[in-house]
Parts: C-alpha cells; sequence; structure tokens
C-alpha cells in the first residue's frame, strides 16, 4: 500500500505563513481534501483531486480521506492555521480509531503550522509572552458548562486566554455570557483585543478594555484574547500601541 | 531613520519549519542577533552581521537589537519556536518600554513560527485537539507560588497542559513540584508525553501515565505535555500510538 494521510495547516491566510515541508506536501499529494474556503486558496495542480466540503461535515471529511489514503491515494487534508487546534487532526483520529483495524496501518502525519492565536500575538506584539491557555467557544461537541468552568478557572489562573470560535451566525450567546464570567472575575481593566482575519486583506483589529468590550465585536472570523492583569499596552505615534506580557510577574523587570 | 527590527521565529529545529516569511527577513537582515545556540544554525550571508550572545542575556540583547536598529541597522532578532511564545518578543518590548523614546518610532514587528508546543502535539496525533494551556515552569522572572496556583487551576480545569522550561541544569525542583501538584489534582491514568528535541536528529518522545511518569525525564530540551481526561492512545502495530484530545467533552463523538 502506497497511500498516505497528511494533515496540513495552510496558516491564517498568507502563503508565506505556510512551512516549506507543507507546501512540499501539498505539492506531492493526488488529493486534497477539505473545507472548500481553505482548499479554494491552494494553487491545484494538474491531476490533482480536490475534495472540497461543507464547514460542518469534519468527521465524514476525515473519514473520506482516510477511504482515499486507503486505497492508495496521497492525501492532503487542509485546515486553516495549525491543524491540531481546534481544526481537523482530532477529527481525524476519531475517524481512524472508529475505522477499520486496517487504517491504523496508514501512514499518518500530522505537519504543524501557525495557528490563529500566535498570528494575531505576532501582529500585536507580545501579548503570550507569560503563560496563556486557548479554550474553543463552540458548543457544538462540548457542553456550554465545561467551558463556563474552564473559563472561570482560566480567569482566576490569571492566565492570557484566546478564544476560538467565539461565535458564528447561528450562534451568538457564548461570547456574551463568556464576557459575563470574564467581568466577574477579571478587572474592568483588563485588556481586550478583538482580531479578525489576520493574515487578509481586510485584517482588522480591535483594543478595548473589559469593561467597555462590546462581545457583540466577535465573529467567526475573530480572535479573542484577553490579557492577564500584567498585559500592557506601549503607546506609539506612529501606528497603534504594541501589546505585550512581560515575563516576569509580580515584580517589575 | 531607515532600520527596522524584526523578531523571528525559527521553529523547533528543521528549516523546513522555519516561515517563507521569516527566511526572507533573515536574508534581508544587516544583523542578526539571539542566542548562540540559535544564531550558529543560521547559514549567514557575506556581509550578515552576527551578535551571538548567553542564554540569561535576553534583555541586554533584546537593548543591543533596538540600539542597532535605531542606528540604521536591519535587525532580526531570532527565538527558536515563535519569538512570541516564552521568547524574545516579550523582551524586546521590555527593553523598548523602558528605553529612549525616540525608539517607539522605530519599524518594529513580530513575525509568528511554530512554536514547540504545536510541533511536539503534530508528531504525537493531536493531543491538543481540545481546550489547553501553556506554563512557563521556570521560576526565573516569576514566583512559584504564582506558578504553583496557576498549575492547579489548570489541572482542575482538565486543560491539556504543555509545560515549557520543566528544568534545566540548575534548576531541577520545579517538574517534581509540578507533578506533585498533578498528582493531587488529575487522575493516576491522565497521560504525560516528554517530548524532546522535537524536529532534530536527536528526537525523543517518552509516554508514560501520571502514576508512574518521572519528572527527572525532563530537561532544558524538553516539553512536557500532560493530557486532558478525554486525552486517548490509539495503539498501532507499525510504530508508536497516537495520542490525541477528541473535539467533545463529556459524551463520545
Amino acid at each position: 500500500m502506497s497511500g498516505w494521510l497528511r494533515v496540513v495547516g495552510l496558516g491564517p491566510g498568507p502563503v508565506n505563513w505556510i512551512t516549506p515541508e507543507a507546501s512540499a506536501v501539498l505539492a506531492a499529494a493526488s488529493d486534497i481534501v477539505g473545507y472548500h474556503a481553505y482548499v479554494s486558496r491552494l494553487s491545484v495542480g494538474t491531476g490533482q483531486n480536490v475534495h472540497g466540503s461543507d464547514n460542518r461535515e469534519e468527521l465524514q471529511r476525515a473519514q473520506k480521506a482516510l477511504e482515499l489514503a486507503a486505497g492508495g491515494a496521497r492525501v492532503a487534508v487542509v485546515s486553516g492555521g495549525d491543524p491540531g487546534v481546534f481544526a481537523m487532526a482530532a477529527a481525524v483520529f476519531e475517524a481512524l480509531e472508529a475505522g477499520p483495524a486496517a487504517w491504523r496501518a496508514l501512514d499518518i502525519a500530522v505537519l504543524p503550522g501557525i495557528t490563529a492565536m500566535l498570528a494575531a500575538a505576532a501582529r500585536l506584539g507580545a501579548p503570550l509572552g507569560n503563560d496563556f491557555c486557548a479554550i474553543n467557544l463552540s458548543d457544538n461537541l462540548k457542553s456550554w458548562a465545561v467551558i463556563e468552568r474552564r473559563l472561570t478557572l482560566a480567569a482566576q489562573a490569571d492566565f492570557v486566554i484566546a478564544l476560538y470560535n467565539p461565535a458564528s451566525r447561528a450562534r451568538r450567546d457564548q461570547i456574551h455570557a463568556c464576557f459575563h464570567i470574564l467581568r466577574r472575575e477579571r478587572s474592568p481593566e483588563t485588556l481586550v483585543v478583538f482580531a479578525a482575519a489576520i493574515g487578509r486583506d481586510d485584517e482588522q483589529i480591535q483594543l478595548r478594555r473589559l469593561a467597555d468590550a462590546d462581545p457583540g465585536l466577535a465573529d467567526m472570523r475573530t480572535l479573542v484574547l484577553i490579557g492577564a492583569s500584567s498585559t500592557r499596552c506601549i503607546e506609539r505615534a506612529g501606528g497603534p500601541p504594541f501589546i505585550y506580557t512581560p515575563r516576569g510577574v509580580g515584580e517589575s523587570s
């Protein structure tokens, strides 16, 4: 069996954030499997088969990719960002575990990529310079009680918090409930950043304090970053302020 | 003033994990500033000035880089991994904030990279497929009380936990104290991974359960990953097991 499966991250947008390793796999693949919006970004080679599917169909897409690889295809499953962070890699392993035993003999690997949190952080300065966490606000596959508990403890731990999938067209309530928790646990002065479409032409960064941050600013293309108590602004005349979290906690550095 | 400063991540090791954006900046720089071990990895061009320094001297290195840029140099400050995650970017902004006001007019940007946690996760499967946090175990710049509190709350939140800088030659106690906390808060069956030198020739991955994991396996080149309660193994005949955290919590997917 000569097939293989690679789970590849395209980063948040621009091609110069795609690693050479990922580009080489995309060029070598016979079949490219992914969400329509991601596969449409790629320049597809002659003879490559493209299998685009809907956003919600991650598990079916993973099964399809495994079937193709089992049949001898060289399959690249594409994700935005890093495929291991709230993206396709976990779905591939869910499908693998539930599927035929023969699939476990396949040549399968995940390739790391630039996840949205790192891209947004780089644009802002260094907000992830101290301990942080990443929480997926979508309650499609986990209960709100789990999310609420994690948010509360993360806020109490004074982590910088990156919120993935804060809202979608159909799902507007979670980010409001989330901010309710954050306002209970954290200072009103806490820095909040809404980072939308980072790396794209319509990139937009909005900086607020928790007291006056409107959760409605978040949509499906937004990563929301909540600063730690030590997260700071450096004002500049020539541009937006830099946001960073010092390496030290509890003393000036 | 034509100088600029870019803070660049080299990823955890192999050149095919360095983004094209970072490579272009390294090629265009007149001056490359970084920890000896990182700058020695680079193929330096004719006429490029290399400023290597010791591991501990992050703030002085950042000041030097800003001085060079203020003098008109095109400066690349290099970090391993992603420069914004427990690396040079925060030190640059600390130096910027404490330095002459004129520095704030400089052309400064951070470029994202592949941080060790993402590289290790990709090698393992998809352990970061659900909510996670990253904690720097070094207490050089923050008190152990802060670290202890964050570990305890992160464990209670059932995050996957990535531990950066778990130990060094001079600092051996923290990882033992950390495991003491984890054993109090989490099941003995919790998966623990010691991922050393990921992406290098001497890469080594050791998988344990919390009950029998020896914290002494961690050294300065190790990233330690603590699974969530839902983190699972998929056994394979032909290789090490895949480790992944399903997207769903509290129900089978």
